[in-house]
């Protein structure tokens, strides 16, 4: 039996901010015992970690990720390989990213496709959910053979018509079986329908830069769809996870939803959180770089979204990490921002991001583990085997050094991607060392992982419906 | 060294169910081990509570007691010993009773009245709120002294007139004060002026019989209130507690509340989920056993406050435990509804009552330990040592069968009032074993506690404003 | 020139009631007088009403009317002719009918074919909105040049897929469109894309009796696509009319839209005020009798669309008149709800069932004439010359005996369909003349009209935009 | 018989805006004829009035006046002499002035000495309304007498404690009498309580500048009142109006109540949609000109107050007029704002800040009318008689120039006071001439009117309550 034991540090999870020591059996958490009581003192370990003065968490959980994802004609720079061991760097130690259905093709072909891309590549556990861009009676089916084997989410598009794009009775129809199968909907909200022709437009009127993205897509737009998902659910009878809120509008939505006791969730992600339509305007082409959808918005946004997760009407932090190189990538959309791939890297800046949100006051310690480790676990059918430090949890835990400071850059970064969203922005926290099962993956900021550690971890249904 | 080590049971927090051993050294929960490991293997302690097929859960958190309470002339029936006794048989471990300031004397003074009638008699913990009758800037400064002694919580009324009522420059003044000292400042919300208005109108038209307290008090006054204090706590930048909520109005005040942002929290009671205008509307003065303000509220109104308590718009449950005997007591208001003493028994009643609202379906076993232990014991400052089962924590643990089945009747309640609210209700589940600071005060359904036991608690301020 | 003279009535109109003679010159007012001045005496004229103990009103404007309308491989039983002469029975001087665009065709091409119809047919005014099926670059550029030839409202549906219906982007150009023509969007707000899948699953289950058309086009899908067309008008700058609102929940919407100050309207019809549900459950095959869309709601609803008609959330009654025999016309659907063709009779009965909504105490009697004559006329372009009595409108009058009593009949009625939806209801109120352009069309209850006397009227825009 | 005939002007009611002669006869409005009809050709007159280019509008109702008040040891400037003669020369034909109960005095005894006031002194009709200071059993039947004899509304105080302040309770038994008798309760809406505390607080920080006033009397204590009004009235099952609402959150307060169905309605005045707390912080003691309550807001708070009157959430522009010298009285407040007199002078400019709201495109013309002159009529149970112009109403005209221009100051204003709240401020629009009851009261912007030509005007109750 191989025993670790770390010492001295302030463990957090998302209940609890304890002084406690923490054991691991064999990748497991075994014991948490309190400071200096004798159960402490008598535990003896192959391997101790001091982590006097540092943060214990449990390692991230990134629950929206797109590796190698086809995009526009291209595809997202991130390998699971060098994905994974990015999210490790910056002590995500889950990631569930998105197999997709192609259009005419069944869904276990996509999520076959999936398997084979991240097999023997992780450097941490994963799981995947799946996108459904074709709602037929078999793919109905299929829905309910996925749920039995641990992929119990799947998404839908209210955008992109012509590639992921359902219509309404497509999103009813995957909405009532989720309802009886227990898999929860997960949606991009946006009136894809709608904004195609504000596209075609702007681009008419010859408003092709990176900047006329933020503005042809409008909030409103978002807020409908949200809207409109919401009362699908109702109707239906099933939960709704709503992917990447950026619109305040949005938000309210999906707060009277809760107000009602509707199982409708919100996640929000860091790039709405610190960035706006400023970076989408930069001058030249610059703009670029922040092109996702849903976009960017306005400053005065923010606000809204850091105070929904205060009031838990949002409830998750993912990355949509979907990295494009600015050049070769990015660029396919000069003189025409629709062409520009959507999509951003993120996966090793979310969890530093989120504690400088701590430590700027938007948010307790506590919650930043809640949304960040166990509320997307618990989302997703991972907890308490993912998301938390206790006794029978997989031992992914980070230590976590709260007052070393750090600058993001793409320089130092460890995505496949050649800028950062966050170029120069400095940071409070960093991660020191993150444990995946057991294994030292990042050891004092050095890798120590491997490709190929990383398994595929299938997941329960939601463990938010009452 | 003492050790005690429970194992085999599911141990239930606000965050987890695992099935983990727990290890006591000397009255602190010292260390959790997963069940089977090595670490659970190797504890030897000088007693073991064999927990299998049990839950153990924290010790009850009842935030709103009023042992021996002077009300209309006489006093709750229940004392610091009788009352604290029931406490520990129904699972609760920590009470958070009320000091009283009389108008004209010093918060000590009544702060000191209430050690005194506590001191060497509870069974289990205690802490006090203290209740402002008179708000002057000698009293303000008192409340600046209480906190730093662990007196964290002030109640206000604005019902009542002429007893504990304060007017809004009063309320404003100590909710200012609050925002500086870092009280909390709880609420009674019931426009008593005007309640006053229909009680006096009710009673000239021979409108004496008990249900007509509950038409007098009515649900809009109740939600004007609520509304009122959000507002003034708002212009004092301070937070805001309110008691007692039954009103489904008054459950969307708070909700809009929050969905600001404001720091506005809710209360709710047992009585209110299970009881209602029904029961004060019972043949012959039966009514007058269900008395209390604020009032049962019509049937309907149960499914806002269970829905209230799932999306977190109400956050804990307490009692308003204030039991008067049918006998002698209640009789006082024949014939004139506003002379019967308000408040009803149900310390014991409360973790079992809410146990069955998980056995109904309408809150999960996680959410159970949250409004009735974790929460109350971070909204008044008690957390971690009281409210959960973590390292470091006191040792306030109840082992509780889930299976078990009982018939709740003042025959065989340990409260000192002559009625049960509840007479003849089934209910599953029943607490076996109680521990406080690892002493046994329930074993096997046993009382094997003292009066004395029971120690003062002073309490940081609450760990939910940031 | 000639000469009538009203003697002797209350006036009422949106605005007053007053004690006035009426005097007509060629077709047109001329001039009120009150009762008894030296103006009024000096009047003289060949034509002498006496109005002692009855109203003098404006006449009804119906604003949505359905002659002769092809649906579901049949038409519409009322022709022009026998439409406008019941409309005149009933007191309805104006209505505006809908015009088709077929999938393919031009605007021009079906505002000819219903110019065709009506022409030399009508007894009484009529207009036309007209219904947009394809939208083009073609159909956008002949919307500007309706407007200008007074055809200023423009119908589309959400509803109704591979039909009437219109996508989002189809939607969302007629309202850009319409925001700088000056055109009004009228809309039917139903979900039809999630419609149809519910309208499949019930005939799966063998659901197709008449009141499953009521659970399948749920109110939740009505409010949906209202709010859904509200935001879409909102990023368009563009004034939306939302047609037979019928679900609590759509006028909630548009409620709220009002309050934001948004340029929203909302109309709902006799049907959903005084029948519901329990109509279309009504045993055999009788529901079909009550088959329209949106359709008719529980009784409940019916008190939220009285509330609005008072609070002015919604501010028009029309009557949808679409009439189908029950008689080889409704009876295609037996067996299958979804082939009932969708309309009720009810030109007739609209003046008559709103004066018993006045007799009720729902509304006033201005009110009355506010919803069924002045704001119809202002909301499409006809005021003042329809829709009030005023010097230099039409002559336009009904002269309405608020004491006769009636039973609504199929027997009595003039409307050229087998069936009332209103059978043997007793109605306190009756026209007993009604004028057109200062003709008799109905005198003392005898039809005394002609087909040929009603003109096309043209209309300008809108008269609420600011 | 005198008989007068306008010729050639548009006359623009709340309901019409038409081309027509208008016939007087004795005082009262004997007939309207459109223009060019061989009706109005036929009129002959011993005046005619040439109003070509012209409005032909009623005369104002100002429904919130306040003459000679005494006020914080000191009177309103303007007697009933020199404040109506400045009302009739800024188009105002009608002031509802409010009667003062002293406490311990009858309704009777207040009522009697306003009357005496206004006797022979008022140059146009006057109404009054009853400040109720001091609820009692006799009061409450007073109340019944007053609605008999033509006064119906009777004003509260929620602000000025001490003074004119009633609790919770003197509000709803004053409510419930009105909900009997047919009053209506008009409610200065502030929590003079709370404000009481943060002027206190205030002044012992030395801030004792006017902007202070602005200050303390905070928004969300002003929206906090309202919807404790509307609560109170909502328990009664009351209407309620009320007065000069100038903040925002105070407007959706409103706007809840009415979309609930409530009767509940809403008043501003120019000050609020034309001035600001910028004025209030004017260098030196000019702030002292802009003190009154509720205070001026602000600037973006204007923007809601516009769209509460385009939306009718807000129904009526009244003037709160109570002029206080700037020379002498409003200096009283130096080195205190809280004794400044509050008030500001008005009557005259309402009709022109307003019709300047219809040239900056705020509202429309019609709109124009309904606020300042049919509304208030109906409000107060003045209509038809006043606030239309229809056959029968009290020929109560004005003829409006919408091309001229005029700057509005102090120097040519005709009110009892040293200083304009709008100097220098341009306007298009100007009054030419007034009629009263037929009289000429201003003809061509000369005063031909007289002292006691305007003789009191006994109310009927509201008339917007079904």
């Amino acid at each position: 039996m191989s025993r670790t034991v770390i010492r001295g540090g302030l463990v957090i999870t998302a209940a609890d901010e304890i002084h406690a020591d923490v054991l691991i059996e064999d990748g497991t958490i075994a014991a948490l015992a309190a400071r200096g009581t004798g159960a402490a003192a008598t535990w003896t370990a192959d391997r101790t970690i001091d982590a006097t003065g540092k943060y214990v968490i449990p390692g991230g959980v990134d629950a929206h990720t797109h590796m190698e994802m086809p995009f526009g004609g291209t595809y997202a720079a991130d390998t699971f390989e060098t994905g994974t061991r990015a999210a490790a760097w910056g002590g995500t130690t889950t990631i569930v990213d998105f197999a997709i259905q192609s259009k005419g093709r069944s869904l276990r072909e996509g999520l076959d496709a999936w398997h084979a891309k991240a097999a023997s590549n992780c450097a941490v556990d994963y799981g995947f959910h799946m996108i459904v861009s074709d709602v037929t009676e078999d793919t109905l089916k299929e829905m309910d053979l996925l749920v039995d084997e641990g992929v119990t989410s799947f998404k839908q598009f209210m955008a992109y018509p012509g590639v992921f794009y359902s219509d309404d009775g497509q999103i009813l129809r995957a909405m009532q079986r989720a309802a009886d199968n227990g898999g929860l909907i997960m949606m991009h909200a946006e009136n894809g329908i709608a904004i195609d022709v504000l596209v075609e437009q702007a681009l008419a009127r010859g408003e092709t830069d990176p900047r006329y993205h933020g503005e042809v897509r409008k909030a409103l737009l978002e807020s409908e769809a949200t809207h409109r998902a919401i009362k699908l659910a109702q109707v239906a009878g099933a939960p709704l996870y709503v992917v990447h809120v950026s619109a305040q509008e949005a938000v309210a939505e999906i707060s009277r939803a809760r107000d009602e006791g509707l199982n409708v969730f919100g996640e929000t992600c860091p790039q709405y959180l610190f960035l706006s339509t400023d970076n989408l305007a930069e001058p030249g082409f610059e703009g670029a770089k922040y092109v996702c959808s849903t976009p960017l918005r306005p400053k005065d946004h923010q606000a809204a979204l850091w105070r929904g997760l205060r009031t838990n009407d949002l409830q998750v932090i993912s990355t949509d990490h979907c990295p494009f190189c600015f050049s070769g990538q990015k660029e396919m959309g000069r003189g025409d921002f629709s062409k520009i791939p959507n999509g951003m890297p993120g996966v090793e800046n979310r969890m530093d991001l989120l504690h400088q949100g701590v430590v700027d006051g938007h948010i307790s310690r506590r919650r930043w583990i809640e949304i960040a480790c166990a509320t997307p676990a618990r989302m997703f059918g991972l907890y308490p085997k993912k998301g938390t430090i206790t006794p029978g949890a997989d031992a992914d835990i980070v230590i976590y050094d709260p007052a070393a400071e750090q600058v993001i850059s793409a320089e130092t970064h460890h995505m496949n991607v050649d800028y950062s969203a966050y170029e120069g922005k400095r940071i409070t926290g960093r991660v020191d060392t993150v444990l995946s099962r057991g294994e030292p993956v990042i050891t004092d900021r050095e890798f120590t992982g491997r490709a190929g550690h990383g398994t595929y971890t299938p997941r329960s249904t939601c463990q938010y419906l009452i």
